[in-house]
């Protein structure tokens, strides 16, 4: 029996269309006319408010400070650091001019041909860098917290909205201590916070590890990285936390007098995450009848679809459900006011119903008159069938709303962890992994020894199109032989297709 | 007797090196080394987060939601409405490449030539015209009420802080509706609520005009403005609001069906507030000392000052202020949590007490032994003398303190108020007007007859550097004559010289 899905294709048939017709059915965002941009929607673009009320206020409580940066970088600043500049060469846009005028032939044209090309930040590190070479003098300066947001473009050829595009927002933290162990200790601490926040408010469990150095940040020592699996098995990375050294440092003179009265350059670190955490959200939770949202980031948490079969019915029900609405956005979930809609529209029960399940939010209710006289409210969870009700007097959904939304939240979570947990396998024999990435059944994370050489890692890639995600930072050290050539290993690393 | 003041040289020495001393010495912006691009700071940058808070919460209540659209905008879009493209083609920065490569003499180029430029967004009204052509199809769908935040670049010459400079960050609302009087009053709307939150807010009190056609937004049918007055008496454009008609709904062929099943262009607006509005506060309530906040949009509200004289005591007082900070943080004052700030460092008492009047902070709270034994802390406001000293209980505080800080709010509007009334004169002869902006004791608002031509406001503005800012919306209509040619007028305008 075929089951009648409200997004097509389903998952199974084609997921990366799913993904598109997903963000689409939800009104997330859409492709621009100029080329590798999008423009973010106003139900997609009120979940990175979310996610940048809780991030902001968890870098704050940690002790960072907001600023704000230019958004050009002259080329010659980025020459600075060789490994930097070859990093991000390939996908720099360039503003060359800063005027247009009419050419002979009546045509508008670029003019006033700038001294120094300016990039337009693909990443601030030295735009931010020259600042503080400027910011700090003492020891008395350090720590210095910065974080920033604000967009950023690398020119991508294939995009995708949310997971690579053009331009996309992102916030950037920078940072400059004393000594090389306090940065770690910055780096490590916001790699926590990034893999807190993903588990907490996005029910999307990460797996923090380090990147091998194929996949280093260009110019940091140690990049680190959280990675969490889609619904295909394949890896997203959802964030990244860098130890820059001192090389930042010494490219950009950022330099403190230390207590004894000697010169030294500082220790920089660099972390980030960007609006493609929302793709990795809905790549986690949503499902053939699209999107679902945890209720603490969801853009709304509970809409309200007034059911009304006539005209004179109409001004009981639409009073009831204010009253309702009102009731229920006093109650606190997460220490935050509910975020309910009514939805007055005009429009056939059915569909306005579907229109709220493709766009995620967590809790309907459906209020007619026959409820009203009743006295018993119809709830239905965005996690469970589209046709399980829940029945409950008004009263009673006051007092439950703010846990149910928590057991969905811990639902999502759990079902995510479960899938996760169920796609991760330990593999010790190069048949197994060359099996585990050829078969369409399987795939997912491998753990496996790997002998450290980037000769192996490529060789894996070029086979099997699958990557080291990372070195995982919590898992035990174990003697073991490399997958691929049996030579002595002393920890399982990722690997993984990925995103 | 000279006093000494923190900040030299004063306002009435060289008014424009004090505003960059008072911008200094609180800490809250700098000139980048990129040219004409500023560095928000921590101190500033959490100005303009305040604001934006204020702002977002008011957009939202008045049913506009945000979203995000591409920093670049193609050449040919831009040049679909003529004026448009005419107004901003003097200070676009362009978009010419979209990589790097090395040239045969190992230099840095720009490589991958764009088939067409770019314009990094000096305002969005076409990019985001283009999306209302995709999202609106029928009346159903209006009015949409869109708002961004975002940066914004228009390239200047000369540039100053917060005043002007290449890049800035602002938030720009753009709506569009089914009939032309809908949109009008969203017109006006908007800019009433950029008014009251000028003057509630900022306590930064306002004129509602119209501009004449010369300082018309290009490609409006009507700008509207705001204008508030500097300590130097000139004006300051702190907020526009456009009535577009349809000439962007035209050019961007922006269309709906209306309920009778016809095809009707769409009636828009855009209006927006800047970085800018920082300036202002800046130079409507810094003095001699440095910057002063109004407590509404204050970094911090209170300063907790410890004063230690030895090591003894250091633990008893540092306690005692711990105390008192979390104390105060549980306050509420105008719906957010008392913002305390603890100053730990070690350094000379008077420098430290200082560093917050440069800073602007309203409240300076002194704890020393003495304070502490007698149960009474001394209290130092931003907006009354420096040695101006308030003693009460810890307890007494606690209850207080929000009044305090309204009244210091109210306090600073006032002044603010009578300084624009002070300044601002109903002039009926031409030898006024002219004696008026040629004086240094003189100038400030000259409301004026005008007979409605640009050939008299361009005389004016070459002979006094004096333009109209605005045909005031709340003046009454008035018969009079113009002041320079004696033609009947309706209505007074003002004149003012301005940023």
């Amino acid at each position: 029996m075929t089951v009648k899905t409200a997004i097509q294709p389903t998952r199974a048939e084609n997921y990366p269309e799913w993904y598109l017709s997903v963000v689409k059915a939800a009104d997330l965002a859409e492709h621009s006319s100029v080329r590798g941009c999008m423009v973010i929607k106003p139900w997609g673009y009120s979940i990175w408010e979310n996610i940048q009320r809780v991030l902001d206020g968890q870098f704050k409580a940690t002790g960072h400070q907001n600023a704000y940066f230019p958004l050009f970088i002259p080329l010659s600043y980025f020459q600075k650091e060789a490994e930097h500049v070859e990093g991000f060469a390939k996908e720099c846009a360039v503003v060359t001019h800063h005027r247009l005028e009419m050419n002979k032939d009546g045509k508008l044209v670029p003019a006033g041909e700038l001294e120094e090309p300016l990039i337009v930040r693909p990443t601030s590190e030295m735009i931010i860098g020259d600042s503080f070479s400027k910011w700090i003098e003492s020891y008395r300066d350090l720590p210095l917290l910065i974080n920033q947001w604000a967009n950023i473009v690398r020119w991508e050829m294939r995009t995708r909205v949310f997971l690579r595009t053009a331009e996309f927002l992102w916030q950037e933290g920078h940072t400059a201590h004393a000594t090389s162990q306090e940065a770690e200790q910055e780096v490590m601490k916001m790699l926590r916070l990034y893999s807190d926040f993903c588990q907490d408010y996005l029910a999307m469990p990460v797996i923090c590890g380090e990147k091998t150095a194929s996949e280093r940040f260009p110019g940091a020592v140690a990049t680190y990285s959280i990675e969490a699996m889609m619904q295909d098995r394949k890896a997203l990375q959802a964030g990244t936390s860098h130890f820059l050294g001192q090389n930042f440092a010494k490219s950009c003179q950022i330099r403190y007098k230390s207590e004894q009265g000697s010169l030294e350059y500082a220790w920089t670190t660099s972390w980030g995450v960007t609006t493609r955490l929302i793709g990795g959200l809905i790549m986690t939770h949503s499902d053939d009848d699209g999107l679902v949202l945890p209720p603490r980031i969801a853009s709304a948490h509970v809409v309200i679809l007034p059911i009304i079969h006539d005209e004179q019915t109409r001004v009981q029900v639409m009073s009831f459900c204010d009253k309702l609405k009102q009731e229920l956005s006093a109650v606190q979930f997460d220490g935050q006011p509910l975020r309910v809609i009514l939805d007055q529209r005009d429009m056939r029960g059915g569909d306005k119903s579907w229109s709220w399940i493709k766009k995620g939010v967590p809790l309907r209710i459906e209020v007619g008159l026959r409820e009203i006289e009743k006295g018993q409210i119809s709830l239905l969870r965005r996690d469970r069938s589209h046709k399980e009700r829940m029945q409950m007097s008004p009263a009673e959904l006051n007092l439950r709303v703010d846990s149910i939304l928590l057991e969905i939240q811990n639902h999502l979570l759990a079902k995510a962890t479960e899938f996760q947990r169920r796609h991760t396998v330990r593999l010790d024999k190069k048949e197994e992994l060359y099996d585990f990435f050829s078969s369409d059944e399987k795939g997912g994370f491998a753990m496996c020894h790997w002998n450290g050489e980037a000769a192996t890692e490529q060789k894996i890639k070029d086979d099997l199109n699958a990557t080291i995600r990372g070195i995982p930072l919590d898992a035990p050290h174990e003697q073991g032989r490399c997958i691929l050539t049996g030579e002595p290993s002393s920890r399982r690393v990722i690997f993984a297709k990925s995103y």
